[in-house]
């Protein structure tokens, strides 16, 4: 049984549980295509771009390649999809402003306003695969109030290894019971659970396209069930 | 020659530069004092608190004990310290209190102000000897707008060894030459100027108490030289 009073900090999944990443890489790659003259599907290509996201953290995960950088991994993935698609002739330059979209993803229309009111009472921070670099471009884009970036790149291990979530609990001194972990993703929180975590489930319908949304089976597992970072608030006593 | 518009990111020593720790000291502990019922000279003994600083890191740095948080370090001390002053009959929790003054030191009067002025143009990071927490806790408490918090605890390495600047560095996706050091101490600056960094000095004549500022020599050697974070924030054009 979680003690609620126990927790300390709030631990927070990034891509797609505080920010759109599909619907910022749509609208962003569409204002790209114009520019470079390009004709392409930006909801395929943002759905493919995460497709290979996965696989090149296992490469990672596996031990097949170092540590590196997500940014890193983002670039060899948009290489591939650029060749796969046939596009030729972006500069350097462009490729690398389209790679860097990531850090110019827009938030959830609560995720901000759900922080702020979060933050009065917790230490919020970053558990997420995203770089140091790429998290705090994007907050301070957007507004988002975090008090440390912590997750992968801090602690060089990708979620869901166990590591990812222990030795950024361990930064904050804190027992993996004083710190929740927050995410739009069920095996993030059972990864999370398993190291001693409670956990929150926020769902975000809209990650993968209007119409796509599944809610995971046993959501009863999960500590908190809320449907937006003010119930999430709420529910906490915010 | 320093490229002044290449400046993406600034790098805060904290105890000293953006706190006053021993003015801190002396009013916490002259509360803690007549909570306890003890007589104490509380600047004499934030003094001697502070020289068990640098010893105790010199033993990380050579190796003679393994890396720990400057939490243990400064409890190590605390309770040396106790013992010398013959100061017994405290509880754990209070020992613990005393020691926690760390994370509730008070800013310099222009720091928020100062800082909040340099974060719309720069990322601003800690690079500080103190743990995460500690550097978080002050943070939250005092409103130092940190859009992240880098340093010894998340690179293992304790100032002035060169990996605790370039590590901490590399984790912003930055060069050197892209990263200001900021600090009230030049041994601090040389050490990050050592690294390919360009350095601000910031005098804090109070720190160590009125009446005891002395310029330090070579100041011509910093490329920012302010009164304040007001005076530096209007030297980066902020």
């Amino acid at each position: 049984m979680t003690n609620i009073d126990r927790i300390q900090a709030l631990a927070f999944d990034v891509f797609g549980t505080v920010v759109d990443w599909r619907g910022t890489i749509i609208r962003d790659g569409e204002a790209f295509g114009r520019k470079h003259g390009l004709d392409l599907d930006w909801a395929a290509f943002a759905d493919e771009w995460r497709g290979l996201y996965q696989p090149a953290m296992s490469k990672v995960r596996d031990g097949e390649i170092p540590f590196v950088k997500l940014d890193v991994l983002h670039r060899m993935n948009l290489d591939d999809l650029l060749a796969r698609h046939g596009i030729t002739g972006l500069t350097e330059d462009a490729i690398e402003e389209l790679n860097r979209v990531w850090h110019r993803l827009d938030p959830w229309p609560d995720a901000v306003a759900g922080l702020q009111r979060l933050r009065r009472r917790f230490i919020l921070v970053t558990l997420s695969n995203g770089n140091v670099r790429l998290i705090v471009d994007m907050a301070k884009r957007a507004g988002l109030p975090w008090d440390m970036v912590l997750g992968a790149e801090v602690v060089r291990h990708y979620k869901p290894q166990p590591s990812a979530y222990l030795k950024s609990v361990e930064l904050l001194s804190l027992e993996p019971a004083e710190c929740l972990m927050i995410a739009a993703h069920a095996s993030d929180l059972q990864a999370a659970a398993s190291c001693g975590m409670p956990t929150a489930f926020v769902p975000r319908p809209l990650e993968h396209g209007p119409g796509t949304y599944r809610e995971p089976d046993g959501l009863d597992a999960f500590d908190f069930v809320a449907d937006d970072f003010l119930d999430l608030a709420q529910q906490l006593g915010c």
